[in-house]
């Protein structure tokens, strides 16, 4: 009886694979470093060699398996299975991750990038659980999204859809990694914090962030500017406080857009806790109009460290 | 048999009945003027009238008529069909519109808010035939949207989705009619164009908007602004121009944020063709990721003074 499922994360740093039961209990999990740099081929056996190791440690036959989900980088398609050169995967140029997955398993393989596998996890087994409309945008190396609806991620015509991080919101602003100018993504992502605590160091460099990184300016981090702020270092309330006014109103524009049961934040967002999340919702409600921010709640996001996993085995439960 | 089908159109200024037959055709159809200021029960007492005398106009029985449909501005809630205080309604306070109508004809009735009705009709009827992801835009006396997913209606989670006129874009911008400020829709409907060009004929009066207004800056409107850029006159086309990029730069967010197929603008664009939509194309291939740049189209509406009409009847065929 083929009862479970494979799920495979495929990251810039690092690939794991699982092993979940029909639920999307993971019952065994295997990673390893990407080595990004040996290309999609050398990836490609290294996560042949890891599912049959993972199957092993569930003490799952491969015959037991029913589908696997694969959660990756985009831009991909997600009909073919093709993955587009994505930024983090150098090498990864019309690959046809899907056709060679199935070759070797046979066994059907879902592909989705990265970003909406995670919203289809959180609605799934986190913060999205029981809505109809749920946004998850991830506070990371840069601002993804993904919109689930009625249980299934929203693709768009051609799998773009939720680039909630590419919204301009200061056309002369600083450059955004897309190749355009003040995307909120350029703006609240977290080297988008650190580089707008670097010009606020600049300019005052009496600021617990240097004290937390070391007194070396090339080595602060969102994560220092979040941690000052909590120790109530004025540089750094105030660059919390910009960060949650440029989400706050990335997000009023996805409410009044999409009118969503609930924003779910990731990663940065996630760490922060309220220290972020309660002027972001200060915001919104200043902002939004009345009837969509009366319907949405902003919450963090809830899977953290098991999200990739959970993102990847969410597509095939 | 039943197979007409009555749709009814709840303007500010006006009401409209039509009848047709199930594959949308229109057959009949009776207006009048609202007379907002009487309130909502005069208002439906001549709707009762109308479609009565709709249906006779058709030769239709009323034990013919399988539905009704209604575009009404919104806030509204589509599954209780209660209406909430449109502004161009005044009195029409939680009104149970659809349990009045289904009372009085024993039919299902279908209410909507009419930038989503009209979206729909787009799709059923007009630019949008074929395309799975639909966006459609109104640029009139503000700037409503619907978003029409496989065919049906996008509603959110309170039926307030497609807001996409009161995405911010200049939050110290001029106050728009929400109460917030820097909206798309405070820069770029009638009136906000109209604005701006009477700001800039303060500035320089020595302009065909001016004239074409008969000389009084007071009696300026958007139609001034577009036929003296058409002329080629150097104020009108800096207006043009800039209502050109403040919607090219929302329909950006609007395309990185849902990858729609299509995006079709109608009144204010539709009106203005090639002079506003190369323009505003322009700008959305500048601004938005290639990828759902690449996919979308941006075209005019298609259904002009129909448009009512097929709205509410989009709703029942």
């Amino acid at each position: 009886m083929k009862k479970h499922v494979v799920g495979i994360d495929i990251g810039g740093t690092k690939l794991a694979t699982v092993v979940a039961d029909a639920t999307g209990n993971i019952l065994s999990k295997v990673r390893q470093p990407t080595l990004a740099e040996q290309g999609p081929e050398y990836a490609l056996q290294q996560l042949f060699e890891m599912v049959y190791e993972t199957l092993a440690l569930a003490g799952v036959e491969q015959s037991a398996m029913s589908a696997i989900g694969v959660s990756c980088g985009g831009p991909l398609d997600t009909k073919t299975g093709v993955v587009y050169s994505p930024p983090n995967l150098p090498g990864w140029d019309a690959f046809p991750l899907k056709t060679r997955l199935e070759s070797e398993f046979q066994v059907p393989v879902t592909i989705e990038n990265d970003a909406n596998a995670s919203a289809l996890a959180e609605w799934r087994f986190g913060g999205g659980r029981g809505y109809d409309a749920v946004l998850y945008m991830t506070m990371s190396t840069g601002i993804g999204g993904g919109i689930v609806l009625n249980g299934r991620i929203y693709h768009g015509a051609n799998d773009s859809a939720g680039e909630v991080g590419h919204q301009i919101l200061l056309p002369d602003g600083p450059r955004c990694g897309c190749g355009k100018r003040g995307c909120l993504e350029a703006l609240c992502s977290g080297p988008a914090i650190a580089r707008r605590a670097k010009d606020a160091i600049q300019k005052k460099p009496a600021t617990a962030i240097l004290t937390l990184a070391g007194g070396c300016i090339e080595q602060v981090k969102s994560e220092h500017v979040l941690e000052a702020a909590r120790q109530g270092d004025a540089v750094a309330l105030k660059l919390v406080e910009e960060t949650a006014y440029y989400m706050g109103w990335g997000i009023t524009n996805l409410v009044n857009i999409l009118n969503p049961d609930i924003v779910l934040l990731g990663t940065i967002a996630m760490a922060a806790g309220a220290l972020l999340l309660e002027p972001i919702r200060e915001t919104v409600a200043a902002l939004a109009m009345a009837r969509p921010a009366d319907a949405v709640k902003i919450m963090p996001a809830q899977l953290g460290e098991t999200l990739g996993d959970r993102a990847a085995v969410a597509l095939v439960v």
